[in-house]
């Protein structure tokens, strides 16, 4: 099984149902499916609808407690979020640390409840201590208090990342980078481009070059682009034939 | 100058004003400051006030433009967020990549764009355009529809993460762990308990002794736990002076 699949999300006394339906789509984007609601001062409400927006099917999924035990009685593990220093330290990790420890599993196979407490104020201290370890969201030391579903979001965010094992584009870039001879060749035909328009000073070192081919070389060009910058430069010869004489010699040095 | 103090969130034609009040408190919670709305379908709202809760400061500094163009007139890099694949791939980063980055800076002290889209259908091709680069916040393929604030405060999220040097909490444990030795003397306490309750069957190996001792190693207890421990046992001793006699014999083996 997914460790994912195995994560509820529980909320304690939501105030606002908004907030209900804002978790529901934090959620489900991310890739978790269980909510349950603890004594959720109004709900079902139009409003958790409007704001779950296309997960309206875990808004309709979600359990009702009129009290926390009854939301944690077959989990595995509890965790509860908490934005506070406490009196007591309680074992807490953060997001990142918390989302890869997910991954990893918790040694159950029972669900893994997540704890967010009321807008207001949190959990409660009690409700702190059934917990197995605590969650914090690093955040401005002199504004730290996210929303609700904004905390939710930010907790799932972490736990789906640490299931993409570094690898999360599918796609990838559309051409083969050039090859350094390419390049070389490019540049070469750059500078004759340069000769041709008369950018370079008669006689004054073409610093400009070094300027142009740390570029080139800097920027990861692919084979498309090569070509574009080629057929351009051509373009540019043929419109100006009457200079081709000119610049041969600079042309034969290579 | 901090990075992050460089940062600037643009939102391009946000239709809800709801959504541009939990941008900002998405933003302070995670110490950005600058916000620049393009086009807002309805600003100053009410509902934008209510949902900043505490960064209402934000509300009220929010540049507002009619065009990006003049958003963007005096940065130095612009990054647009994107849920979906281009045509023509564009340089593209994870937000955890570019939270990364943006702490090591991009070489300019001139404002960092970060652009955010539409509710309905984000950045157009046009806009994304503009981009240096790409940021995607990676979500559920079957269903990754961020809120637009919340994606706002997943990126300032990498960012302040990025900032942090590994360190975040304030709080420490509160008390030494034991050492070896006290956690070594505690389990041979434990041992006389468990002989003076009767808990070994007479003769038989103890095995249960093997448990205890790992769970006791792993745990990690600190000083006070192990006094906590010793005192209970030591309650418990004199509680049953029946039986101590009984015990003699087991408790010198050691």
């Amino acid at each position: 099984m997914d460790p994912i699949d195995n994560v509820r999300i529980v909320l304690v006394e939501p105030e606002h149902p908004g907030n209900i339906g804002a978790t529901a789509r934090a959620m489900k984007t991310m890739g978790v499916k269980s909510l349950h609601l603890v004594n959720p001062a109004r709900f079902p409400d139009p409003q958790a609808d409007w704001r779950a927006a296309g997960a309206l099917d875990i808004v309709a999924e979600a359990v009702i407690h009129d009290e926390l035990d009854d939301a944690l009685i077959d989990c595995g593990y509890i965790v509860g979020t908490t934005a506070r220093d406490r009196h007591v330290p309680w074992p807490t990790l953060t997001a990142e640390e918390f989302g890869a420890k997910v991954r990893k599993g918790f040694g159950t196979d029972l669900p893994l409840a997540i704890l967010f407490g009321r807008e207001t104020n949190g959990l409660t201290n009690q409700e702190l201590l059934r917990c197995n370890s605590h969650v914090r969201i690093p955040s401005n030391p002199e504004y730290g208090s996210l929303n609700l579903a904004m905390a939710v979001q930010i907790v799932t965010y972490e736990i789906f990342k640490s299931s993409l094992d570094g690898e999360f584009f599918e796609q990838r870039w559309d051409r083969q980078l050039a090859s350094s001879t390419e390049i070389d060749q490019m540049v070469r035909h750059l500078e004759q481009i340069c000769d041709l328009v008369g950018f370079f000073s008669p006689g004054a070192p073409r610093h400009a070059m070094v300027r142009f081919r740390r570029l080139f070389n800097r920027i990861e060009l692919d084979e498309t682009e090569i070509k574009l910058l080629r057929g351009l430069f051509s373009h540019i010869e043929q419109k100006n034939p009457s200079m081709e004489e000119s610049t041969e010699s600079s042309r034969i040095r290579y």
